[in-house]
Parts: structure tokens; C-alpha cells; sequence
């Protein structure tokens, strides 16, 4: 690893850090980023040392405050910075004093508002010192692993009836890393993803990026054993070179799912205003995107759910979809996505169609069930129907995924399915993804099954279709540049120690 | 109302049926069809009168078995038909000689496998005899104010755990109608608006067509007082001429919203190969959705998001959209899903621009806030900020919609901001659609909240985009037809009640 990438390590398992407006008072952030720290340390999770930066104070949750960061004893690697944006310039200098290694400027008041003289202020003292800085006006780092955890939203709120529930949630560990221009977004993401248990590595929010952005932090996820998929959201990318450089070497190890917001004319002027950049044109996005292997997801809801898919299922190794269903509507829905997405939906092999005249032959399908694809299995459904179903799809060369539409309103369907055929398809390194469609106990129990046994589920056939999508280009992306079996092969084994 | 429309009353509201193929095995659909009626029955819901049919049985639940429809005493007006497709003609010609007004055929075995010989058999009949029929291959009724339920499907399953779970739920009662050719997919849709509390007035599943088909059931429709909002999904429409002349009467009354499977040339081959039936041309389908001003969704979550929008919301008046958010990032997500759907975000007129410069200065909003469009009351938004900025926007008459997101997250925003929000909501007739990101505590509790005062919540920005696209749409089509004035009049009317 290069060591300016190496030097990242400290924004996400410093040796020691600093809080520097850490206070008593409950709601302020430099508590709440403080106490994170501490509460952290005292469960064993953060392993390195935590000093509270305050002139103000003596101590606070029992830690010894210090008036600067100059009066820390020993070396001092993390800075986290909750102080007002006059007084960050001061922080800096003290900071470079102490030789830190890098620095998080969660305070806003910079160029966000036009405040491009204190930016550059800042920027100038950094540079000189060889610090790296997160920020300034950011939602900084949240590591499931390390505990370092800067997310100073409250974690829980108190309704009108005097209830407590979950504000904004801490994520569970996982494979996916979310990098994010926008911290209220970011943040977001992660209460989305907590919600749908679906596991984080990394959280860092970049803010204004006065240094680091996002072509260096890919860098350093690139290295990052913990992070095997990547959600980018961006609304700008200042270092296009760099950027698409650093992507493609990435990509053909890791997946990169962006968000770009931005896109119209009117969506630009609103990010325009919004960052104080301007956004460029979003043709010349896409072709970067295109370039580089980013997957380009259309909303937030594909954004979540490619990221789902790219971290459960290997990719495919060609645009041919298999579809399973019971029940006609939904499986004609799916089609048409996977049409327009630029799929084939093609009709069945003859050795694949005879598999099915067999089965019916033999009573094991329903006479009148359709089987060119999707192979219906009809509301006569049963577990068996679509283990065999699963079986016979997985066995076709002809076929590069599966998208499986289980909805458990007909009569003899029963949970156990899910088990068949998530062990068929563990036999096999084909994608596979799944689709019950409700909000009620039977369907969440389903989709919350599939996802357990490793196999992404959705709620329509739409964004089935969408997921499949994602692993169906990522991996021509991959087959094109000659790494798709490599991939493959590291995913699988990543999926063994899991 | 013409009498032949009138006849379909019996559908929905009638004052006797027989199930015929009722049965005491408790897993069989004539078991639970009839069971349906008789616990409806007994708990004074369903007021009519209930005859099992079947030659084998003395009695079911307590109730006298008839060994055919003619020795029923009385008058007849439904029968659900639930027994094998070879016996249907014969039981057709008992319904003839006893002179019910409608079948519903819930067996299958007809057109849809190629049995047309014996469907066009029970046309012949019924045609002759003046019945009216839905089927055959059809889910049937279910009306969530008179008892009527035909739902066969179980309510709910037994996972391996031991633990019971609802299945098939039953829908509260509402303002939306689901019109269905697909059975599946009405059931599942049933499923995802009892999930979403989203209430429904009326469910109706076409099947093969083979008498009642769309143009008729929306004809009926546009009469029935409990709907409001109807969603059709359909795969083919027969009779286009007839179809287009009662959808152009109806959507000046009612919203229609349609989701139309088999987009694509592989869908609509997976349609023939379920329905029998060649689905034409998409473009065809988009001409006559657009001539009879039906709103056509994109995908199954349109589909729902928009009629959720229609029932809660009025249709507005213009197409310029204002954004107000709290989270920067989101905000612009809104603004590119409105432009990409053909609506505008106009910069705010100077007047509105200088209400919020003026809360500014009164320490009411941020100073560095952006107030163009979208207004951002930034991470410090408080209760009053969105309570101010929403007023500000009703008040614009150049803003013919709103979409407000409140991102739980931030620190200081409290619950009953939503409570603000709808209270002002509820002195104009100007539409309005919330957004909240997330799948925990707080943001489901947010969501719920803003449903429950009539402000339809959704879960990204882009959702709520489609939302406030289906109202401005829908507002578009009633002013170009001159009913815009008369349709909010009864909207209102119909809110007050409510």
C-alpha cells in the first residue's frame, strides 16, 4: 500500500485520538463524538487512547481534559474537530505542532457558505504539516470494527407519548462500505440499511473534501479486507484524472455502486447551491461511470439494492436471465425489467424445456404449467416445484442468472422452500436472487429468510429484476477486463469464512 | 345507473349466494369461500343470505347442503362456482334455470390452458340466460364493507418454527379500488397496501375475461360512492373501443391508475404464454392510457405510490413543484426524479425568496440556508423552520405542489413537526407528500404519522417525486378537460367526511 494511503489507517483505527470541543453538555456533538469514544473503550471495542480537548474543563466522563491538543502527553494520531469555524484555523496549527497524522473537521462555517478564505487557511496549515483531513462540514468516520464511531446525531428520540425508539441507528458489521458527500444522506443509508439488516464496514461522510476525496479514499478501500462492496454517493467529483485512475483499479477487484444527484439541469443548480461546486454536465458522469466500471444506480432504492445484491451473490457470467415464478403477473413484470435494463429474458433451451415436460410427466409440475420463461410453477406451488425448478436452472450453461419469484400466498407453499433452494444453490457460483411481494409477517419472514441464507431478496419483481441487473453488468465488466474468474474465486472464498 | 351495470351490484352486495363446491375439507377453497360468508355472516357483516351447494354433504358449519343450485329456495342473485371445469357448464345451466344474476368461476382449467371449447360452452349459457360472470380462473370479490370475500387463499401459515403468521391479510377498509386480471398479484397487492395501512374500498379479479372484463367493472366503479382511487393492473384489454369510452368518462370522475405488464417484446410473449392472449403493441397501450388521461406507473411501486397520493392528496393545479428539506443531498434527489418526470422546480419567485430572507434576519431560519428551491432548512431544523417554510410555499400561488423531506435525523427536529406541518397543509387545497429515509423506529413512526394526518408518506425522494408527479398529472388532465374545480370540490367534500 502507498503510504499516503496508509496513513488513512488513522482516520479508522487510530492508536489515540482527540476530541477537541469534547464538553459536558448532553446535546452537543463534541459530547456525543466524545462519549461514542468512551463508551467504546470501556466495552474493549476502541482499543487506542481518548483525550478530551476542552480549556474549559477539568475532566469529563471521568477523562482528564486538556486546554490544547499541545498538552496531550505522547503521540497523538486522530483529531476529531467540534469547535466553532473561527477557531479551526488555531486547531490546525496546534494539531501540526503535535504531529498528528490526520484530522476530522466535523464543524461547518466554511466554503460551503462561501467561506473559502478559512478553507484554504486550513488546507494551507495541513499541507505543510502532512496531515490528511475528512471535512470540514462532514458527518466524519463510523467503523463497525474498530469503534470508532463520530456520528453525533442522536441515537434514539423521544416521541410525544414518552416512548424512546431508534433515530439514527448504528449499522451492523458487514461487507459494504458507504462513502458519501452528503452526511445527512449517508446517515440515511445507514438507518435504511440497519432496518434491512443488511451490514456495513465503513462509514465516511467527506463533506466539503478541502483533502481527502473520494478518488483517495477508494484507494484506501481498495486495501480494505472488510470492504467488499462500495456505495459512493457524490454530487461533485473535483479530481476527475485521479478519480477515474484510482476507480479502475478498484472495480476490477471491488464493486462500486455511485449515486450521482445532480442530474438535470434543475438538480445541478440545487447541488450547485447546495456544495458551492459546480456538478459539470451529466453526460460526462456517465461516461466516466461507464469508463470505470461504476455501476450508475438510477435512485436510492436501486442504489441499496445492487448494493445488496453485489455483496451476497457472485456476478454473472453473461446477460441471460432464468426466471422462476408462481404466479403469471409478476413473472411478466420481471421480464419487462430485465428488457428494459437491457437483459435477455431468452426462451429456454429444447434439453431445458424437455427437463420440465419431464417433471410434469412424471407429476412433479402441474400439467398446464408454462415453462419457455419464466417456467411457471403455477399457485399449485410447491417447496419441491421450485427446488427442482432451481435445480434445472442452475444446470442450464445457457443461463447466467436467476431471479426466483416466490410469493407465499398460494395455499401449499411452504417456508421450507426457501431452505431447498438456497440449497441447490449453494452447489452452484450462479447469481440468484429472490422477490416475495407484501408488507405483512408472511412476506417479511420470507424476504428476511432468503437474505439469511444468502440469497438477496426484494420486494417487487422490478427491483429483483434490477439486482440481477447489477450482478449481470458487473460482471461482463469483469469478463471484459479479464477478471472475472479471479473475482469469483476471492468472493467464494470470502463467502466460506462468513 | 344503466341496468346492465346496475346488475354487477349483486357482485359485491348481494342478498343471497351458494357457493357451489362448498365442502367441510378445510384446506379446500370451497371450504374457506364459504366459511368466509358464513363468519361474516354470523358476525353481521355480510347481510345476505348463504347456501352451500354439494350432492355429498347433509349440512356444512351448520348450514342445510343443496345437492344442486335449483333446489335452493328463493331467489338467488351469486354464485361462486368452485368445483372442476368439466362440471362448470352444467352447473351454469342450474344458475340459468334458477335465474341468478352473476357467476364468479373461480376454477380454472379453461382458456388459459387452451381449453377454449369448454369457456365459450359457459358463455353460450350465460349469455343466453342473462348472467353476468367473472372468470372463469379468477380469485373472485372482496369487499371490505359488505363481507363479501371470495379469498380462498390462506390467511395465514404455520412456519417450521410452530409460530403462526398472517399470509393472505384482509385489507382495511379504504378509498382504493383493485381491479386485477392477475389474481396473484391482487392478492399481493393486498398484502403490501394492509402492510402500508393504505386502505381499500373494493378487490375484483377479471381471470380469463370470459364475460365482465375492465371496461365494465370501471364502468360500475365509477358509480360505487366507497371508491375514490382505482388501480388496474391488466395484461390485455379486449375490447379497446369500449374500454377507451368508459375509462374517458370515468378518470373525469375518478384517477385510474394502471400498471400494463408486458412493456417489452419478451413480457408480452410471457403474457400470451400465460393468458392466451396476444397483448398488442405497448405503445398502443400508451396512446390509449394517455387519450383517456389514465395514469400509467412505471413499476409495481408507482403503481402503489401513486394511488396512495391520489387518495390522500388533491390533483394540483400546475406542474412547478417546491422542495423543502432538511438534508441537502436528498433535496436534490427530489428535484432530478421531478425534472426527469417532466415537472418543473422553478427557482422561487422574489417575493418568496424575500420571506425567507426576512426569517433569517428574525433568527427563524439559518442564515445559511439555500432558499431557491429547494429551501433547506439545513441539520438544524427545528419543528417551527418547516412549519414556517411550509406555510411560505402554500401561500406561493406559482408552487402547484410540495414535497417536503424531514430527514428524522437531525438533531434538534422533534415529532411534532409533522403535527405542524398538517395543520397547515390543512388550510389550502395545494398538494403536499412527505418523505423520511430510513427502516427504523423512528422513521417508520414518522412515516406512519404523517399518513395517519393525510399526508402521504413515502421512503426516498425519488418515490416521493412519483407521488407528487401523479398529482400534478392527474391535476393536468382534469384542467384540460374543465372538471378540475369540480373534482377537488368532491374531494374536499368527501375529506370533511372522513
Amino acid at each position: 500500500m502507498e503510504p499516503a494511503i496508509k496513513q488513512l489507517d488513522a482516520f479508522f483505527k487510530p492508536k489515540s485520538v482527540a476530541v477537541v470541543g469534547a464538553t459536558k453538555r448532553i446535546n452537543k456533538a463534541g459530547h456525543v463524538i466524545f462519549k461514542n469514544f468512551v463508551e467504546n473503550k470501556r466495552r474493549g471495542v476502541f482499543e487506542g487512547e481518548v483525550f478530551p480537548v476542552n480549556p474549559n474543563e477539568d475532566s469529563i466522563l471521568g477523562f482528564t481534559c486538556y486546554p490544547t491538543l499541545t498538552k496531550i502527553p505522547g503521540k497523538l494520531e486522530l483529531v476529531v474537530i467540534v469547535v466553532p469555524a473561527n477557531i479551526v484555523p488555531k486547531i490546525m496549527e496546534d494539531a501540526a505542532s503535535k504531529k498528528v497524522k490526520v484530522a476530522v473537521i466535523i464543524s461547518s462555517g466554511f466554503s460551503e457558505i462561501g467561506n473559502h478564505t478559512l478553507e484554504n487557511k486550513i488546507v494551507a496549515t495541513t499541507k505543510k504539516a502532512g496531515i490528511r483531513v475528512l471535512g470540514p462540514n462532514c458527518l466524519g468516520v463510523y467503523d463497525t470494527r474498530t469503534g470508532v464511531d463520530m456520528l453525533f446525531l442522536p441515537e434514539t428520540k423521544i416521541l410525544t407519548t414518552g416512548d424512546e425508539v431508534v433515530a439514527t441507528p448504528r449499522p451492523l458489521k458487514g461487507d459494504i462500505a458507504i462513502a458519501t458527500q452528503s452526511g445527512a444522506f449517508g446517515v440515511s443509508a445507514l438507518d435504511y440499511l440497519t432496518g434491512r439488516q443488511i451490514g456495513v464496514s465503513k462509514f465516511v461522510s467527506f463533506g466539503n473534501k478541502c483533502d481527502v476525496d473520494e478518488a483517495e479514499m477508494l484507494h484506501y478501500l481498495l486495501y480494505d479486507d472488510e470492504t467488499k462492496v462500495i456505495l459512493l454517493y457524490v454530487e461533485d467529483i473535483k479530481s476527475g484524472r485521479e478519480f477515474i485512475k484510482v476507480a479502475q483499479r478498484v472495480t476490477k477487484k471491488k464493486p462500486i455502486v455511485a449515486l450521482k444527484a445532480g442530474r438535470t439541469e434543475a438538480g445541478a443548480r440545487a447541488a450547485a447551491s447546495h456544495t458551492g461546486a459546480m456538478a459539470g454536465s451529466d453526460k460526462i458522469y456517465d461516461a466516466v461511470f461507464a469508463q470505470t466500471g461504476i455501476l450508475r444506480a438510477k435512485d436510492m432504492e436501486e442504489f441499496f439494492d445492487a448494493g445488496k445484491a453485489l455483496a451476497m451473490q457472485p456476478p454473472a457470467n453473461g446477460d441471460n436471465v432464468g426466471i422462476i415464478t408462481d404466479a403469471g403477473g409478476p413473472g411478466i413484470m420481471a421480464v419487462d425489467e430485465c428488457e428494459l435494463k437491457g437483459l435477455t429474458v431468452k426462451r429456454f433451451s429444447e434439453s431445458t424445456i424437455q427437463k420440465f415436460e419431464r417433471l410434469k410427466e412424471e407429476g412433479k409440475l402441474p400439467k398446464f404449467a408454462t415453462n419457455s420463461n419464466p417456467v411457471d410453477v403455477t399457485g399449485s406451488a410447491t417447496s419441491e416445484m421450485f427446488e427442482y425448478a432451481t435445480e434445472i436452472l442452475f444446470q442450464d450453461p445457457e443461463i447466467h442468472g436467476i431471479i426466483l419469484l416466490g410469493l407465499h400466498h398460494t395455499p401449499a407453499l411452504q417456508e421450507d422452500y426457501i431452505d431447498k433452494v438456497a440449497k441447490v444453490a449453494s452447489k452452484y457460483n450462479k447469481p440468484i436472487v429472490a422477490c416475495d411481494i407484501g408488507e405483512t409477517e408472511m412476506a417479511l419472514h420470507t424476504r428476511f429468510r432468503f437474505d439469511k441464507l444468502g440469497i438477496p431478496a426484494y420486494s417487487s419483481p422490478e427491483d429483483a429484476a434490477r439486482a440481477i441487473n447489477a450482478l449481470v453488468k458487473y460482471g461482463l465488466y469483469l469478463k471484459k477486463n479479464g477478471c472475472l474468474q479471479d473475482y469469483v474465486k476471492s468472493f467464494l472464498k470470502n463467502k466460506q469464512k462468513t
